[in-house]
């Protein structure tokens, strides 16, 4: 197996990876269909299904994976990890699928949420109320399915606990992003101080340096191995998210799979939002005050909200941020901890996550 | 330890297992506190500790200490069980806050919900909506805790695993039974066939029969203990259900912790609902369909209700339904499978669990 990877180009091995992990989701829905035969039941459950399987681009799994391997995995049996990585995606799309209903989203993945696909076009009255509670519940359930594929990983005791730990402590983490992200959308204004801490936590911590260390573990990654990942995740999981905060704005919905003006109409408090208040003066103040947040947003307004975030300089000193941290990311790379062979993979996706073309 | 318990009287075993479980949660949570150093998310996660710790009557971890008690468990190191018994009341306290932001609950264990509580009395617009949203994450972050207790059990491989498996599968089939649930509150009238569904997946198993495999596979009980513990649990599970069903209407505010008219207002399909529309006639028909599920309903039509439930002669078959139901339970523990110092404890949660005295 670690000849068949090393034969092929880094992209492919990327491919390989998330088909994999394609199929292992596949197999494990098929095997949990839901315990109550109930056709109403059965089609939440297979909703839920088409959500985990028709969409995402498997960044965590991939980065678990590459975690995996510089540790030594290549020589290894792959399933645990591909098991860890589908876990991560069924976790991932619990929190999805929660995040769509607190935020009360429309679109997810370039189709409906799944709370408004459960609400349904024919439901009767309280279809709305419906759609929620029954999301709340699938997102739980995609937890759980998380922690039952997970128990089925088994590398030997030391390693199995470990990476179950590292997989506990990211998901407490991330709750606590996304609670530090919801008081943020609770306060008078955009703070960029704030708005980073959101990021490390529900973003950088989540997405790429948990990810990585898990599957480290799962092929007894050593200490500093664990450390240089955290060295490495850190800094590209901020400039993956800074980049997910510009494409919310400028970018182009046929990549982002959601409207580009939804972040602006939902008044997220991102770093880019929080820097462009922070320069604002006068009447970009005053616009972007009045109209940052407004459910009625429409295109020719969020176009001057576009400008003031070009004019303040706000853009240009983000995408700067996204420069210097995977620049950060890189230089961890050229250590020489991580072995050459992960590291031309890790390159490939700081590439990829700080430009969005995973 | 093992003498320690069969010297004292079983009520007095099963006391000290909740204090044993009530200080596990108490190390757990102040071993758990928020990673973010924020004083708001602090304060949410105050706010979930308050509520774990402050109610519950730790019906499930005392069924799994009896179950583990039933396989030997007691020559065994109890921690681990008293680690699952804790476990168990986590994942039911995330069960619970996202029931009470599903049904829009004010009032759960005689104190406002936690999504009330959460939203506060001087909070800015949009209070409410972060009450929910916060009350999602917590309820999610009481499940992932509930695993984090889970991840340190270690009883040997194929228990701690067949544990884990046990526990997963329980909570897969509580999500399906609260499924069924919300679904049968957008059907046209309450189904007894289908009422009884839902306290099968969503009471029986989850609260009596999985608690008492859980505790028994982790003290090594061979496949017939487990088969015993499951046909004493659904019946014991089914009439404690039926028994909440009735003080929900019939009830007690301080015993229930909530108030008696709240079952009503929110119109739960309940067996014993489903029987009184089943067996109503007339003006008793009109009267159930007018009122019950109306959220405006006062105490003088819940008063009517109420009689027509009488007349219907609704209250007394599932009064008959729970003695059945208990007889059931207690004919298994005569069968000699499972030890007698457990069947005497048994018994005695029998008559607690279908009186609700606790």
């Amino acid at each position: 197996m670690t000849t068949e990877i090393a034969e092929t180009p880094i992209s492919k091995a990327i491919d390989r990876v998330r088909r994999k992990v394609d199929a292992r989701l596949v197999r494990f829905l098929d095997a949990h269909l839901s315990p109550v035969d109930d056709p109403d039941v059965i089609e939440g459950y297979r909703q839920l299904r088409e959500f985990v399987v028709a969409g995402g681009k498997r960044i965590r799994p991939i980065l678990c994976y590459w975690g995996w391997h510089g540790a030594g995995g290549g020589a290894q049996e792959e399933g645990p990890v591909i098991d860890a990585g589908a876990a991560l995606e069924l976790c991932h799309a619990g929190l999805l699928v929660h995040d769509d209903v607190m935020d009360g989203s429309d679109t997810r993945r370039g189709r409906p949420t799944l709370h408004r696909s459960l609400a349904g076009p024919a439901r009767p009255p309280g279809a709305q109320a419906f759609g929620g509670s029954a999301a709340i519940l699938l997102g739980v359930l995609a937890q759980a399915w998380a922690d039952e594929l997970l128990t089925g990983v088994e590398v030997g005791q030391a390693r199995t606990h470990a990476a179950r730990m590292l997989f506990s402590r990211m998901r407490l983490e991330v709750i606590s992003g996304q609670y530090l992200d919801i008081l943020a959308g609770m306060g008078e204004e955009a703070s960029v101080e704030r708005a980073l801490r959101v990021v490390r936590y529900k973003t950088a911590k989540y997405t790429v340096e948990r990810p990585l260390q898990i599957g480290g573990v799962l092929a007894g990654a050593d200490p500093s191995l664990l450390e240089a990942y955290s060295r490495f995740g850190l800094p590209l999981g901020e400039a993956f998210q800074l980049r997910d905060d510009i494409l919310g704005v400028f970018g182009d919905t046929s990549v982002t799979g959601k409207p580009v003006i939804d972040d602006l109409r939902e008044g997220k408090r991102t770093v880019l939002i929080a820097h462009a208040f922070a320069r604002a003066r006068g009447p970009q103040r005053d616009r972007l005050r009045t109209w940052h947040g407004e459910p009625g947003l429409d295109e020719r307004n969020a176009d001057v909200l576009r400008q003031i975030i070009v004019d303040t300089g706000a853009l240009a000193h983000v995408e700067s941020l996204i420069t210097r941290r995977a620049d950060q990311a890189l230089d961890v790379l050229r250590e020489g901890v991580i072995p050459a062979r992960t590291c031309e993979a890790l390159a490939l996706l700081v590439d990829r996550l700080t430009r969005r073309v995973v």
